[in-house]
């Protein structure tokens, strides 16, 4: 059984990519920036649809200047496969060979004392070896200088994301008719992730099963411990379908509800509903975190709500905006964010509710629509 | 059916993780370093035991200085997980919230005035953030100042390299005796990962396959084309097993083998075992290099031989030491590395035999131990 519901959209083209490297350079040079270096990683897939099988020690990177068309330094040996990505048509290359000095090669396609954004995961020894070469220039993390360049999704991205969330729900509704009491937590996780499989993923990025009180850790994974009657349990995953991510969150409870569990659920719940109702454009990240966070406050379990409210995704689960206190970025209609508020009571059991939003032109569209009650399973 | 020869070997205590740490800001202060700072990766696993479920934009940095025992910062939210760590005895923890300044703690725990040795893959917006936070400090990539960090192993790491290159071997025999025409690369890659994984590594690195013309790309992994007889085949696997790497390549033709294959194979064959009867103490890394590309030089194949002769191998597949030009590292004993020189003619095929290698005290020794002749397979 697949999900017939959402066939493979169309790829990308090359003048979609194009399309984005020029808008990037134009949003640079508003931003302050004479150009933006971009290493293997989420802007790479995003700007030109070439990702390397692997990310090592070995210099790949884009550069992008108003004045100039894009270029990519890339190891002699990988040369191939960054041609062969399918925005490489608008891209020319550089190459350097074992041996060489890639920061030399870079260097020469830049200017010695301007300013350039970089991308935020690029390794540390190739922005120092930048610096080396050009100790007259200047760098800035591209999301501090552009947090919003890749935030707002065009109708292709929505699409993509849209089936992830559908495809996401539709495996939170296989799983909750699955037993649980007696199984371990590493046996439901694989089990949600061959689910996620099975309904599109192609990459499966996180499976948290959180029982009882390891619920109350907001990181846990999945371990060990066998399920019993009468437990909480979070879930939360996701991953990536045609490119794009998904991430989802429910808690369920296994047989009989602990009363203080149910109320805790109903806070949850409220916080969460409050916090989506609470978008629309022009509204402030921080504003939205405070909504959730009013709810849950109020309640009297402020200090059990111990991380921010969602985060953004795209061609990976967490990028900007954050619905976090002190980002006082408005939203904008086509940004697209988690909503995930949670209690969590230290050696009892944790709560969270976990849906991605796309701003809309006046509120939000919700990406996952799975009951948002506390589900009762075996 | 599992390896039965290598049992796990005792963990790693919190005294060896502390040993490790106190090594490090000693070798640090003797390349100049007032400190080293160390992201999640490799450095970390190696010094702590750490290894967080996902490398976020959250700051997670152990700072170790002379002066001070070792501090980590944390998220929050991760505390838990890396007070859990098998290395955590002999560490301090500072954590910090969603909504908090990360650099400003970071920040805090240095002298503003200092150098410090950084994790060649930290994310530049980190170092970017401790460049702001301390505009008088300086940094350093970690393998710049100290390249050898890692590149000497223990009996204990030692003890577990072997079983990783043992495990590998047994891979090869196995796959070997498998039938390869009519089959696409991708179901032979399919079957060297689950078979590492019987022989008990616990991740899987790479599975490259290069059929025919596809061997001709070294980085080519594994694709949809169906292999042929007369086919010659690059094999290249590897993982992690007991938190260890392994990396082997061997060679294998289809059916009846082509003379030029054959002969070019010889010529590959005898540059590995020239480069492997080179290793000793005192010996440089480039003259390693050296000794392996004149074979294949005087052969008339040099301009087809286009990477360098090896690399490094510990906690991950690709460090210090590099087999390179221009690596003037001399060779010590417990130092590990792959020799994997190569002949690549593009449209036909490629050729490469690798062994992981480890220096002792009068040459080295072998970890891959599986015939280097060039195996017909089905």
């Amino acid at each position: 059984m697949t999900s017939q519901v959402h066939p493979a959209p169309m790829p990308f083209t090359s003048e979609d990519y194009a399309a984005r490297m020029t808008r990037v350079v134009h949003d640079a040079a508003l931003a302050g920036l004479d150009g933006v270096l971009i290493t293997p990683g989420p802007d790479l897939v995003w700007l030109t649809g070439y990702r390397p099988t692997a990310i090592t020690e070995r210099l790949t990177l884009l550069v992008l200047r108003l004045d100039r068309s894009p270029i990519m330094v890339v190891p002699t040996l990988e040369r191939a496969d960054a041609e062969a990505a399918d925005g490489a048509a608008a891209v020319s290359f550089a190459d350097w060979a074992d041996g060489a000095d890639p920061y030399e090669l870079a260097g020469a396609l830049l200017d010695p004392s301007s300013r350039y954004g970089v991308s935020d995961s690029a390794w540390t020894m190739h922005l120092l070896g930048l610096q080396r070469q050009l100790p007259h220039s200047s760098y800035v993390a591209l999301t501090s200088a552009m947090p919003m360049l890749r935030a707002v999704k065009d109708a292709r991205e929505l699409a993509r994301l849209t089936a992830a969330g559908a495809a996401a729900d539709a495996v939170y509704e296989q799983i909750v008719q699955r037993p649980f009491a007696g199984r371990r937590e590493r046996d439901i996780a694989a089990e949600l992730a061959a689910l996620l499989r099975r309904f599109g993923h192609e990459q499966v990025d996180f499976t948290v099963v959180g029982s009882g009180p390891n619920g109350a850790d907001p990181h846990h994974e999945a371990g060990d411990r066998t399920i019993e009657g009468g437990d909480i349990i979070v879930l939360d995953f996701g991953g990536l379908m045609f490119g794009y991510g998904s991430d989802t969150s429910r808690t369920i409870a296994v047989g009989p509800v602990d009363a203080e569990a149910q109320r805790v659920h109903e806070v949850v719940r409220r916080a969460q509903q409050a916090a989506v109702e609470a978008v629309r454009p022009g509204v402030s990240c921080q504003q939205i975190d405070r909504v959730a966070r009013a709810v849950i406050s109020e309640a009297g379990y402020g200090d059990r709500f111990i991380h921010r409210t969602g985060h953004g995704i795209g061609v990976i689960t967490h990028e900007p905006p954050y619905i976090v206190e002190g980002e006082q970025q408005r939203l904008v209609p086509g940004m697209c964010f988690s909503i995930e508020p949670g209690i969590y009571l230290p050696g009892r059991f944790g709560i969270r509710i976990e849906d991605i939003v796309t701003v809309t032109d006046d509120g939000c569209r919700r990406l996952n629509n799975t009951s948002r009650d506390l589900r009762v399973v075996d």
